[in-house]
């Protein structure tokens, strides 16, 4: 942003009276809200995830602007309420990291320009080649391309996409003065995605006409100047919105090529309740995108996961990395987190993934953590053959509270398709456990059902999906998980199927067992379980408090 | 069938050791299963829905073979396995009313050829004009259509498509000599429902290719020949398997214009677990259909609603009538109906359906009980003015323990779309309680979370679902339902949503509440209750058994 006339706060007690003046091109900074300066928080509540990126204090719903620097640091922008905890009053926060877990608070990046348009959702892009004019000494200058909302007494009116740019890599933004960029007087157009297609030389902007079902997609050469090139509509649920699209390009397994991917969060109205991603499979030639089918593909099969974004700038030869939403809208805004801890939202962990075309479903898109192993304290119990057999784990004394655990059935006999691994993570002092279990050849299944500190009409308990044994999978079937206090989430055959579950007990997990049933002769079950990192933990100060990058650039 | 041979019981106890001799065409009754003689059952115990069909003992699972008689009798035939209270040994149990509320039990109609096929689900037409060479002596001969799927030591084998033909109305069946009359060699190819198309003077079946995910179109001239048209395939939600395909041609609201209907089972993999329909709107040309749009439609927003069928016969410009299956294949054999009651499986209510063109979601089936009112005992409650109130109801003198229900607001201004109705019906004894509610302009949700006379890892608890007011509701939002004890049928402005949902109760259900709140001023809700008749207790002998109908045709 551009501050010619900014107010640097000296006492903290008077800014919630503050507003800031602002110059032509407009900058709100509303009372109580920390200029320049990270939000600090408390990192340490029973409720809050540890190697799961959430917000210092206040609400955090759609990761935003995600990229990766020159520099190796990844830059998480999100959808920001830093006044209250629940949506509204919608600022981009900004944290970075340099491994995707371990995050530091940066002071927010983008403001309202004024008390009645709010910043919602949108992408960032490197433009290296200074395509937009605005970098005319620099290769790293950084544009944000958002969605401009207006609120007015609380309706919302016009949503136009505005663009920000950035000299020092992303922690200070300008709001560009000829804003809106993209404007075509409708009061559901928002959440652009933007990058760089070579073969046309072209910026491509996903964006959505929510309550039509419709991305559209446009063309710029400069992030300024956009030009309508196709639409992609009434596709798979519909839900009554389309939200937060993305187009990416990733890799194909087993082959050297590379597919498109149209990916779409739908809210209200999943068919679970509130908010969940789909996606499309197809081709994209710089202007349309195609559909490989008429298929309908859910992204995560339970009811925490929405809004995902891929970072931009990584090439489509290698896996994508996205960040997704860990929560619902139907009941986001009454979590406990909030008022016992004073926040509400996390991310998932990131993920890494890519395009298969497995039997009888086919493409599908694959996904595990990224680099989850980077996140390894130890391992603190394991076992080379818990075959119809339970494994008992107190893990009280991991601080973090974060396990990830691997099961790996091994030497399946293709006529012989059976065995399943359960799992159940479970309170000492209250009782409550989550559990889950996936079954070769069938189904996987998660449930919440005997967790009490959170209920509510939406709070849906179970999960379910199926699976099909591959020959691919050379005689193995696995399950994978990282529990972080309050989230959940599991991955079945290397990411083949995914599901996102948050909860809420009214104390700790803190066992865990793990146990195997209907194992063959000569089936091979391993199963170990590592302890994670206490990301935040590392950065909190004598008080307790994560005060995050205090020397702003 | 055709029995040459059979042998007449005269003595039950001996039954369990009788296998039929048959004849070329075979037909093997298996031991313990009355021949031409209906099965009897005791529909008194506490989970057993009044008005709702449910099989006199055993299992049932698909409705097949729906159509009604030029008399206005109704006739269900369904997936049955007499022996069992799991699926298993596939018949065709068979059932008529003269209202599609009170069901006569009729003898079991279609039978295992020998005791490694099964007949698995598959429908019925009335050969008015004798286009199959059965039937030169009358224009009421029944064929029924349906898969002969080899099982084998527990092993799936050959499935391929079979008929049977009827002199008597569809009370008693022959198998045709000339079975198969469609194989294409495949363990995966079945539930055949036909229909005729008098554009192409041609019999046209949909029969699905189920873990292809594909329906296949054929046509023939006489039910015996039949050749491949067209192929629909990869649409929607795939699960593992597409099942029950039906093709059928409805009314579209507000014209007087007709479209069809795609309308297909997936099984296992919904998106809330297990099994669920989705259904296309579109245009068949007597061999091809076409999908309006690339959008995925769910048909019931909870998770016991599966196989429905339309019945065969009714013209495309009437409402289309269907009978579902309500139940989920990942916990229908588990239900304690089993153990407790000695039958498992159950009907939904008749619905009667049409296409609509919503706003925003566009195409929609919209589907209400059929002619309910038909089973009104007594209204036992109402309100003309329940404005921010609560109606508290005991019904523990309906002997039924069956209601319906109806609240409505009206004089919505559409500037001010607020209200809600909630209802909860619990049970005075245990506690224990269903609920769910309606919000105009909003969400729609169901509860049996507070139930707990059954739980498994994928009885979710939850369901919801959203919706948008329409000014062609003039003012009105309404929910209405059928409560009748273990199943809750709800439907929103007047079948725009539904679903279905069962439940199992350690106590009867007898207390009902209805409250709204955030009525706005000069706004009405009115609210009645109907006590909904004993339509098996009617049929009941002075043991309490229901025989159905002894006086076999």
């Amino acid at each position: 942003m551009y501050h010619s006339l900014v107010l640097i706060f000296s006492l903290g007690f008077c800014i919630s009276q503050i507003v800031i003046a602002q110059n032509a091109t407009n900058t709100y900074v509303g009372p109580g809200i920390p200029y320049a300066t990270p939000v600090s928080g408390n990192y340490g509540g029973a409720l809050r995830p540890q190697v799961h990126f959430s917000p210092p204090k206040g609400f955090m719903n759609d990761p935003n602007g995600l990229f990766v620097d020159a520099n190796g640091t990844w830059h998480l922008y999100y959808q920001y309420n830093p006044t209250d905890v629940i949506a509204g009053n919608q600022h981009w926060g900004h944290a970075t990291s340099a491994d995707l877990y371990t995050w530091i608070n940066q002071p927010i990046a983008l403001w309202p320009p004024n008390d009645f348009t709010f910043i919602y959702s949108g992408s960032a892009v490197i433009d290296s080649n200074n395509t937009s004019g605005f970098f005319p000494n620099q290769d790293n200058g950084v544009v944000a391309i958002f969605t401009l909302a207006q609120v007015i007494n609380g309706v919302g009116g016009l949503q136009a996409q505005g663009i920000a740019y950035s000299y020092d890599g992303g922690y200070s933004f300008n709001m560009y003065a000829g804003n809106p960029v993209l404007n075509i007087n409708s009061t559901q157009f928002r959440d652009p995605k933007v990058f760089w297609y070579p073969g046309t030389q072209k910026w491509i902007m996903v964006v959505s006409y929510a309550s039509d079902f419709t991305v559209g997609i446009y063309t710029s050469p400069n992030l300024k100047d956009w030009t309508h090139a196709s639409n992609f509509s009434h596709h798979g649920l519909l839900g009554l919105q389309y939200e937060c699209p993305n187009l990416v390009e990733m890799p194909v397994a087993g082959s050297n090529s590379t597919m498109w991917l149209m990916f779409i969060s739908i809210n209200p109205g999943a068919p679970l309740g509130g908010s969940i991603s789909q996606y499309f499979p197809g081709s994209f030639n710089g202007t349309h995108f195609i559909a490989v089918d008429q298929v309908s593909r859910i992204a995560d099969f339970a009811k925490d996961n929405y809004a995902g974004q891929f970072f931009s700038g990584i090439p489509g030869s290698q896996p994508q990395i996205q960040l997704d939403w860990s929560s619902n809208w139907q009941y986001t805004g009454l979590v406990p987190t909030g008022p016992t801890e004073g926040w509400r939202g996390c991310m998932t962990v990131p993920r890494e993934s890519y395009l298969e075309q497995l039997p009888s479903v086919g493409w599908t898109l694959i996904s595990v953590p990224y680099s989850i192993s980077s996140q390894f304290l130890k391992e603190i119990t394991s076992s080379d053959d818990l075959k119809n057999g339970t494994l008992l784990l107190d893990y009280s004394q991991v601080s973090s509270g974060a396990l990830y655990f691997e099961a790996n059935i091994t030497g399946l006999n293709p006529d012989i398709l059976a065995g399943t691994v359960n799992f159940t993570f479970a309170s000492s002092a209250s009782g409550e456990y989550v559990k889950g279990g996936t079954m070769v050849n069938g189904i996987t299944w998660l449930s919440r059902h005997n967790i009490r500190g959170f209920d509510n009409p939406y709070f849906t308990d179970k999960f379910s999906s199926n699976g099909i044994y591959s020959g691919s999978q050379n005689g193995s079937w696995t399950i994978s998980g990282v529990l972080d206090r309050t989230i959940l989430e599991i991955f079945v055959n290397g990411g083949q199927q995914s599901a996102t579950m948050t909860f809420y007990p009214t104390a700790p997990l803190d066992m865990l067992w793990i146990g195997t049933n209907s194992i063959p002769e000569n089936v091979r079950v391993s199963v170990a379980v590592w302890a994670l990192k206490d990301a935040w933990a590392t950065q909190e100060n004598f008080n307790g408090t994560v005060v995050g990058n205090v020397t702003s650039t």
